[in-house]
């Protein structure tokens, strides 16, 4: 099960459709695979809470019925797909991933959701996240090595396809929700930016937002692109800007290296493999500017300098209320990990509060500096590729970062930008992404560079 | 009932504490007297959904212990409190007026009713909403003539506060729920600064707010710090600004009259009454502006001048989902009323939310220009004191505004501006208030202008 980016072969949905318009393919056929797939790798991977194959079943016939017709909804109807099991779903229980909301079940979509049954897709089931979306893990495991993490929260949503389980699925970012896991797994994902695709019943945090976990770029911006057209983006955004269609590939003129707080913990054969790719972009003719380049650019850096904890303040803070709700009402709901978290946050004072978004509103000036100086930012989606864990040991303190370190996602969080990963490496048999960050707004111009590399770039191997 | 501002006598609590401290009054003293206040006029004024009177004694009793033993949780410890039904209390249902949720039990408290509960306070029940907030009306009838609408969506909570039953109460405002009640009903009230009090688990709307209806400026500064100070503000603000003792009375030194669509709206009576308060600003020494007086004020009326239609489009756009998933649930739980703003809601499209948006954006920078030129700006709270309300007519088109018109509210709403109703006119036997808007974060210099009003003017009546 190692990962070969040469060997690999992606599960997608874009290039089936065809086949379904002609007859040659199905949606109900193209599910069936995906449940055969299931059925083989889901006890080891366990990328799933729940499925509902019935109303799958039932939903994909449907599809190929339209597909039949000529009439198809959308581009992604009958497109089998994962829900992160923070969101609502009408025919599934929502549980989070916490004992304290075993068998919760509200009968109810969340936007995202109605937004995509009504393009056609096909909401197969819910996806493992970590525990409310925090650090504590889910049984999800990587499905390129079962001892090694799949990352979180998203847990399940990258590994379901990575595994080729489902072509997409919904995930979320708050600190490295999104663009981490599926930097382990080998996804193309889209975190972004703040506000653009409509988080639903979820608005409690400043800076979370719904993502798409795919393939292929085609495949994650039709995802977002039916979401944002139906379900619109969060009260008071504007929603997501781009075309119809997914990004075409574009080539980036200039490119700048963001560092972050991982830098420093890449280990050598990352580093080695990221520069690769730097060394490639170079002989495509991409100039590409490091934070010695530019007095702009090393001002950012010493700006996100502490985004990892900015973030930790920011988002402990205003979950404050929901989770003291939760331990009240039931103790043993909820993970010891998250309640040695909480009572971190339950010390934080406004004034706290206020200091962390005043310096997140610097990192955001700091950012907007930038955007004469190159097309986009790069940087590895994770500081290397998926660590190993074995769980917990009773008797020693609780493992850090049992889903691997934000540190490369922290910043892009807080600035609430776009940032895509696209699967550019590989280092000691595991995946590991490269991330393409735009300005606000910019999703659609960070989606068609990170396209460009896909189709252009070799992967690079370690 | 017919309310003569030289003979009312409004419920105050700032006032009682020295009493609590010396013996000669207690927190559960209080509360019995508003107990009996209830059981005297609740029958006619329904400002209540449900009442917990055993908790609200068990949390009397232990003020009571905290003030005789000199040590109080706060300014407000033992200050009997409404909550008005969309948020959620752990010991009470949130039926939000809606038969969609009759019996909803969540059995969490809403981080403000959490915060008061810190602070000491006494929450003694949840107050009648319209129906979802919207405009279907609930039972609730003005204290001072049974005839006529105490306003909504915070019908029940500005006739508590009216009728005396308790000296503060939680309301919110989407377009005019605060601030137009309160003025219907003669209380004091604080429409904050969009994001300034936490709305916990209703993040849905993006100018919605959580505020304070009171008989005094101190009471309601009171409430407003100590849910601040405990819960902060929405995700992503920096909360409520200003001193943790109620601020001074402030005499402004120029004041700008804001027309909005509420000008064409007021009868003569109700037009007079507001000239004779801006004819005692003026022998206070105030210089008073109106759009005539300066091209920056005229671009601001012209900016607001469509404020309900962008009122309407904004939130119509936002709350789709949630509707969506109420009517398909429960088609016979949700009014006829509210689905037919429903109906229109779901016409409309990304773009059209997306100009509504940019409308606001450019009402906000309007409003931003006036700052050099006044302290704040005054306007009536509601164009003419509460309407007769009788009821729909069987067979009859639904009235539009059954809880009365929202053309002085709309603008401020949109805006995200603190506004601060005070009762400074009488009109036919019932109050009008006057508004005090002040510039985003400029909660506390509205409050203390209107503080000296309150203290420095007669009111006006006709």
């Amino acid at each position: 099960m190692t990962y070969d980016p040469a060997s690999f072969r992606p599960l997608t949905f874009h290039d089936a459709v065809a086949g379904f318009s002609e007859g040659r393919d199905s949606p109900r056929a193209y599910l069936d695979r995906c449940l055969e797939t299931i059925a083989a790798r889901e006890p080891v991977v366990q990328a799933w809470v729940v499925l509902n194959e019935t109303g799958a079943k039932a939903a994909a016939d449907a599809s190929t019925a339209r597909w039949k017709a000529g009439h198809p909804l959308s581009p992604i109807d009958g497109m089998p797909i994962g829900i992160k099991d923070l969101y609502e779903t009408r025919d599934m229980p929502t549980q989070m991933g916490c004992e304290a909301y075993r068998g919760n079940f509200p009968k109810r979509d969340s936007a995202l959701v109605r937004a995509l049954r009504e393009a056609g897709a096909v909401i197969l089931g819910k996806t493992v996240t970590t525990e409310l979306g925090q650090s504590h893990p889910g049984p999800t495991t990587n499905p390129f090595e079962p001892a090694h993490t799949p990352g979180g929260s998203s847990s399940g949503s990258a590994a379901a396809v990575a595994a080729g389980m489902v072509p997409a699925a919904i995930g979320s970012q708050v600190g490295g929700s999104i663009i981490r896991p599926a930097s382990y797994c080998g996804n193309v994902a889209l975190k972004p930016t703040q506000g653009a695709l409509n988080r639903g019943e979820r608005q409690g945090l400043s800076q979370s937002t719904v993502g798409v976990h795919a393939n292929s770029v085609q495949d994650m911006w039709a995802v977002a692109n039916e979401i944002a057209r139906r379900a619109g983006g969060d009260p008071g955004a504007p929603g997501l800007f781009g075309p119809a269609i997914p990004p075409a590939a574009r080539r980036p003129a200039r490119l700048i290296v963001m560092e972050a707080e991982g830098w420093s913990l890449l280990d050598h054969p990352s580093r080695r493999a990221f520069e690769g790719v730097v060394d490639a972009l170079r002989a495509q003719g991409v100039q590409i500017l490091h934070r010695a380049d530019a007095a702009a650019i090393d001002a950012f850096e010493r700006a996100i300098a502490t985004a990892k904890a900015v973030t930790a303040t920011v988002c402990g803070y205003e979950a404050r209320s929901s989770i003291q709700n939760l331990v009240e009402a039931q103790p043993d709901g909820v993970s010891a990990r998250a309640k040695s978290r909480h009572a971190l946050a339950m010390k934080l004072t406004p004034e706290d509060y206020r200091a962390a978004l005043l310096e997140r509103e610097t990192m955001r000036r700091a950012l907007a500096a930038l955007a004469p100086l190159g097309d986009a930012l790069i940087a590895p989606g994770s500081p290397g590729p998926a660590p190993e864990w074995a769980g917990d040991v009773p008797g020693q303190p609780l493992a850090p970062r049992p889903t691997g370190d934000i540190a490369y996602n922290a910043a892009t969080s807080a600035l609430g930008v776009p940032a895509v990963t696209v699967p550019l490496m590989a280092v000691g048999g595991l995946p590991m992404g490269l991330q393409v960050i735009g300005q606000p707004h910019m999703d659609a111009v960070a989606s068609g560079i990170a396209r460009w590399m896909q189709e252009t770039l070799a992967p690079v191997v370690m």
